[in-house]
């Protein structure tokens, strides 16, 4: 196989891209600016050597802790807690929540062998029992893994005795966060309602 | 912007992905498997510097000629004209075809400023002078302009005296030759109507 085969079979292997498409892509490549190409093949092998989970919310960043947690300008009193690193780039594209965030890196999700212990829970009750978190805000996705997660850190926040409440769900059920329209996200986020404390 | 913002902003100009679909894969090749990523930052950056055209079909290659104008064991008295490089891979995948190919690199489009001269029309009609060629098969697209190319080369080749004809319309009229299953696309390589000689 050449460059063109071999990129055209990998690309194929990414999310929500077939064969067809993916084909489509590296001839499209082929023939696209020199600059471009090359800038896209730099990102991409530096990719995994630049970025890293933040030592703290534990999201992709390039420097450590992240721009976020290094933000005093952010209320470090509302803590927002997230599957994915990518659900504090969609969140953060709403423009409408100033606090800090937390990933946990999944979900609990018994099927695909992901438990409490998978997941970056203990750090998180360890940053409320540190102090200064006045709110958590269960962002998890309304989904059953995402409902589970969200119930079971309810239970797990109980002994610090902070408020802790859940987004509304303005999400469509069953939908991830990730494909959330600006209007949507926003509402859930007023309308998220109180479950302790 | 670090190498995560730049490689999904990147991913985001390819034909067929919007902003949520390559930020989505971005965030996926952060948790990829290492080796894959580089390979496929290899493959892109090797891309342009090592597939180039065939010198004498015109499709991307590594090598020169492509390994379809060298094999010997096709057959030199069918040529299959084709408006895209990605057609070829396309008929090659039927397995239903053992002539040669002569890759136009466009079709005429007067609306995009691409007339004859824009093509390989020259080279077609001189290696059909040349000799060997017993049919040309045009598998322009099933599209205005695909037929209209289609039509100038029933012309263009006119003097040569060889016999061309012209893919049936098993093909959805308005589509693209790409997206073609194979059944459709077998049928109409059978179907083939003369046009000449």
């Amino acid at each position: 196989m050449n460059a063109l085969e071999r990129l055209a079979a990998g690309l194929a292997r990414l999310p929500g891209l077939g064969r067809k498409s993916a084909s489509r892509i590296a001839y499209y490549l082929l023939g696209a600016d020199g600059a471009f190409v090359q800038s896209l093949a730099e990102d991409l092998a530096a990719l995994q050597r630049t970025i890293h989970p933040c030592g703290i919310c534990g999201t992709w960043t390039d420097v450590d802790p992240c721009a976020i947690c290094s933000d005093r300008s952010r209320d470090e009193a509302e803590l927002c807690v997230v599957e994915e690193p990518r659900d504090v780039a969609t969140i953060e594209s709403m423009r409408d929540f100033n606090g800090r965030y937390h990933v946990l890196m999944g979900a609990i999700s018994p099927i695909d062998g992901v438990g409490p212990g998978n997941l970056r829970i203990a750090s998180l009750v360890e940053r409320v029992h540190h102090g200064g978190v006045r709110e958590v805000i269960l962002a998890t996705n309304p989904t059953v893994e995402g409902e589970t997660t969200a119930l079971y850190l309810v239970k797990a926040l109980k002994s610090t005795g902070v408020k802790v409440s859940r987004i509304a769900f303005g999400l469509p059920v069953g939908g991830d966060l990730e494909f959330a329209d600006r209007q949507t996200l926003s509402r859930s986020f007023k309308g998220r309602t109180l479950v302790q404390g």
